[in-house]
């Protein structure tokens, strides 16, 4: 058997992946293949450097029932073609036999490198700087020959899906063994027409068992403080790598607030007194003669998280962007590269890189996002209020009530505008969430990431509102700062319980009673069934979630805090078993997600900046809700318009202060900014070069 | 006379240049040179493809009264040189005779072009679209071979400075002539040596007297509403023509402030009873029975100017993208050119260019900002407001004394605090403009630009608080509205009135009493004469002076408009006169400046935008101290908490708006990006083609 003859080559070559690779390129070559290709079952490729003993098995393709052997044929026929016959020059596989609804696909080396260049990917060049790749100069690129070290497995699986995305038909056409009805049109995109006609259910990326094994190791399963970043991005690809880099960042920068807030709640017999009856519910004994300062904690409290914010968020950025240098996604050429297979317009040349391709002006983009969604999202955002302004107004009605009749029935009746605000919100965030994803669409974005950036806006816009709703009507509208810091406690300690049960008890009973008896599988089993098991997986829900679950702590902390300083220690503490819960689901609980390199947070960022600039306004009239600078002002010693005076002062001054700290750090360390230059400098030279070349050729 | 025969030709190749310049020509010529070099009295070419009967004399050395001819042969062969043997490469011409104490110099095309591709300046490329010019591809670049139209007047002349600064020793050596501590070092800059010796007196660039007064009469001579500002970039540079470009976009656009101030002038009757006192200095009869409305004129101008402070800076930002891809000026190069002749450091090699050079770590620079700079500047703020406090402190002791004892002395007495304040401060002006010169060389800036921009900053802020410090105290501290707006009324007539007279009045009288007979050379007087006269004009004062009158202009007008309607009115009037008397200046009464290639406003762009910022608080602020407003709190129907708490929440909407308007007016328009993406897309893509070629070969 080839494959067993090869182990030893193969070895040297691919650290890690060779015994769990050997196994699955044995059981797929023994499968004897019905299909036209011939070989070890996978396809054959057209460029001789890509002709290997060793296939690499990379997304699965599931098709649809009803799907016949030609049908099968004439897609695995397609996945395999080279790219200038209109195929996605990729390597593809029956699965046992021709009639299994499965197809695996692979890539050749030379499709990945190409692919390479058009994602905009810098790689490390034989200089030892990350330059980005270029498949005409691939030689010259470190372990170019060796695709498993050169590009992440991430990156290999997101280019398969790239390459079939990507594929459109060159003339018109009927999908043989379908019926008449489905035709392809040309230039219509196969991909999305295959999947509305049923032929594809399901894409989606093997997991590599061994190495999430390694992974999970050195991740979740230890102590360790730090997390495999590196190895993150290798095996789940940078979005997920820059999710788990912040939460580590975040989390870190969580101890010096954390570190104040105990001692303000140690030494501060205001906050003490406070915190008690916050929890405790009941009023306790008054302040009894403490030194009259004017400074109290609650003060050095809010200061503290205004300027925390910032320096955190300046800081980020700068790591974010050593980060996207080191995973070489600083220079990704998303804008130069084929839009997504959603975007439609009319066909035209495009001004920037004079291809032919769909396009739509952005003027009318504008015009849809002004005329449609901002109204749209505005009137769930009023919705929102609506229904909060309902639950206030229900339950007084039913308190009334309450008092008037004082009967069971009445008691029971009390917990009814609760009940029905909560089946309210539920019902909004889901349709608001199909409405968003359709608005989104309308609005014809060219990339996939502007897409993502403009769908996670408006969702997060109204999420955000959703949740902090109630604690701002608390805080400028009632003005009640006993009855805020009750709700953040609460919601603070309930929220991190039932997130704690969610994203830990539930995954591992899930984990040990539910997907446990399925993986029961024999070491014998085909690899084939080990691929259709992972298929069984949930598809992992995005890091949406996680995200807004980061943002509402750092709302609470830097909005809220200075109510209730213990916030920094609550969320420290959570956040510890946040990271691991987190890595052990991404691992061990849904199928592998397809993610595009990227090379930041995206709209996350601005979410936070935002916030942390409305944290200063929120602070500012927190401190003149402080109860001590409300009891001056109702003693006389100092007049209720001198105090808003100052903490209007205090917050301009403040958000000065921001301003400057902002322009002061820059958004990139200086060592990346002069790589930068450096790549800048060195393209306008080429320009320049390589016209003199097209003159004298 | 070879000359004379070629003005024919000349004429086809240089239309409007061809009769002074011929010339010019004829009389420099005729001039038998001594120097070494031969042909028309030029220094010789070392390139075939420069060699021309017809050259252009660009600029002018003085050399100082003790240069000898020795020293003069010297200088002039060293700007004769080619660039490989350490020279200028461009053309001299020692003027009349050898021991004349000027030299004439002009550049061959191969210099310029060299040049223009180090400066990154755009041209048209054949098919009508601005790309980076690039030397080796010249010969597809629109015009490149008839530098007169290929380069602007303002771009030849720069870069023969460009050149001459650049200079630097390649080995020590002594100056032929002068003494013998007079040394080079190897590296050393020549021309600022050749300063400090006493060698060169001064460079300017010569004007071209036919194309002035042709530029003159499409100015300030007609009656235009249009300025002719490609005629000015050709000119005097794209710094002046951004200038001027601002001068006139700003002053369109104080239209439609100044018809809603005249209409409110004319509908309100608040506005106009105050304004009346404001004028007379009386008290008007009181308000009798007006229509109680809440929104009075003031509070539509104040939120007018705040959101109209907004759009006109960000389409003013569009305009200058727009006019720097006209002008070529889009991708300039400056951070990749040689650094300015100041610049010093320890030798190494440049991360982003691999040259070696003089480099200095940007840590180091933000160490002496931060500890030196910063400080430095808040001092000199620091004095003026102990100025302005020793003034009011002075002023009541007068005051008071006058009332003590009522003579003749005490009424003089009165004015010393006045004259006192004044002296002080403009000693105050002229100390710190000399600090902040020493402070941004002593930051060590890199480039010009940067050096340009931290300097004018450092004086803009000091410039900026000298004028608003006072009203800034009346409209915060005093809280005195009528005082406010009797002082912004008198500070705007005033100041045009001032402005009016020293930029229009004495200029002419100065023109055409003192200037006029120096300028009664006859037709036949050596054209040497001619160019020596132009240094009996003083150098151009530079822009700081007419930007910062605008940007006090705006601040008047966006900052406490409100509390008089009728400023944009007034300055649109000043104005209309002000462009026409500023082109006046730059083209009769000053030498033609040296300017380098911009791309835009620079440091001003950014003064304005703060302002407008700033304007919000400001108008908010004046909004809560409008006398109706006022009058409801003493009345009792409003308490002055929820007044200012009202006021509070506008000015947070307002600042919302503003952020989000500036978000969504994008900064270059739509084409302009497009064409910016295809440089982007094609430079990645001939990066990628050269690393290939580079490998091939």
């Amino acid at each position: 058997m080839k494959a067993g003859d090869d182990e030893g080559e193969q070895s040297s070559q691919q650290p890690g992946g060779e015994a769990a690779g050997g196994k699955v390129q044995s059981k797929l070559s023994a499968a004897a293949s019905a299909a036209s290709s011939s070989g070890s079952g996978w396809t054959k490729v057209s460029c001789p450097c890509c002709v290997s003993e060793w296939v690499e098995p990379l997304v699965l393709l599931k098709l649809g029932p009803k799907v016949g052997p030609e049908t099968k044929r004439w897609v695995i026929k397609l996945i395999g073609a080279p790219q200038k016959d209109g195929g996605a020059g990729l390597l593809a596989h029956p699965g046992e036999d021709a009639c299994g609804n499965i197809i695996v696909v692979s890539a050749p080396r030379c499709t990945l490198l190409r692919a390479a260049e058009e994602l905009g990917l810098c790689k490390t060049y034989e200089n030892g700087d990350m330059e980005a790749f270029s498949y005409s100069d691939r030689d010259n690129f470190k372990d170019s020959d060796n695709m498993e070290v050169f590009l992440t497995s991430a990156e290999r699986q997101y280019m398969v899906k790239y390459e079939l995305d990507g594929l459109r038909a060159q003339r018109d056409l009927r999908v043989p063994g379908l019926s008449e009805s489905c035709v392809l049109l040309k230039r219509d995109n196969i991909w999305r027409k295959l999947g509305s006609f049923g032929v594809i259910v399901d894409t989606l990326p093997l997991h590599n068992p061994k190495k999430l094994k390694e992974l999970g190791e050195g991740w979740y399963a230890g102590n360790q403080l730090v997390q495999p970043l590196d190895r993150i991005n290798e095996y789940f690809g940078s979005c997920v790598a820059f999710y788990f880099s912040f939460l580590d960042f975040y989390t870190w920068s969580l101890l010096p607030p954390a570190i104040l807030g105990m001692s303000i709640a140690y030494f501060s017999g205001d906050v003490q007194r406070e915190m008690v009856e916050s929890v405790s519910g009941s009023k306790a004994a008054e302040d009894q003669g403490e030194p009259g300062l004017v400074i109290s904690g609650h003060m050095v409290q809010a200061v503290f998280s205004m300027i925390w914010s910032t320096v955190v968020m300046e800081l980020w950025k700068r790591r974010s962007s050593s980060l996207s240098y080191r995973w070489g996604t600083m220079n990704l050429a998303e804008r130069f590269a084929e839009p997504r297979p959603e975007f439609h317009g009319e066909l035209g040349v495009n001004p920037v890189t004079r291809r032919v391709e769909p396009l739509f002006s952005e003027g009318q983009r504008h015009l849809r996002m002004a005329l449609v969604s901002v109204p749209v999202v505005g009137l769930f955002l009023g919705l929102v209020v609506l229904g909060m302004t309902c639950f206030y107004w229900g339950e007084a009605r039913v308190q009334q009530l309450h008092k008037d009749w004082d009967s069971l029935l009445s008691k029971a009746l009390l917990y009814v505008p609760s009940v029905l605000h909560i089946v309210y919100t539920n019902m909004l965030a889901t349709v608001y969430k199909t409405v968003a994803q359709s608005l989104t669409e309308y609005e014809n974005h060219r990339e996939e990431s502007a897409y993502e950036n403009h769908l996670t806006g408006k969702v997060l816009v109204f999420t955000f509102f959703n949740y902090f709703a109630v604690l701002f009507h608390i805080a400028f509208f009632k003005q009640d700062v006993p009855l805020l810091r009750k709700r953040l406690a609460s919601l603070l300690i309930m929220s991190q319980l039932v997130n704690q049960v969610t994203e830990i008890v539930i995954p591992y009973l899930v984990d040990r009673f539910i997907s446990a008896p399925n993986r029961m599988e024999s070491e014998d089993d085909p690899e084939e069934d080990k691929f259709r098991n992972q298929r069984s997986l949930p598809p992992f829900p995005g890091l949406f979630g996680e995200y807004i679950e980061l943002l509402v702590q750092f709302g609470y902390l830097s909005l809220f805090s200075c109510v209730f300083p213990l916030t920094a220690v609550l969320l420290l503490l959570n956040n510890l078993t946040e990271i691991r819960s987190d890595a052990y689901k991404i691992c061990k609980l849904f199928r592998k997600p397809f993610y595009p390199p990227a090379s930041d947070m995206g709209v996350w960022q601005i979410a936070f900046e935002v916030l942390s600039f409305v944290s200063v306004v929120s602070n500012c009239w927190l401190l003149v809700l402080s109860p001590r600078l409300q009891k001056k002002c109702q003693d006389g010693e100092m007049s209720s318009t001198n105090l808003l005076l100052g903490a209007v002062i205090v917050e301009h001054f403040l958000i000065l202060v921001k301003v400057i700290l902002a322009a002061l750090i820059p958004d990139e360390p200086g060592w990346i900014r002069k790589k930068r230059e450096h790549i800048e400098y060195t393209s306008m030279q080429a320009l320049k070069h390589q016209k003199l070349q097209t003159e004298e050729s």
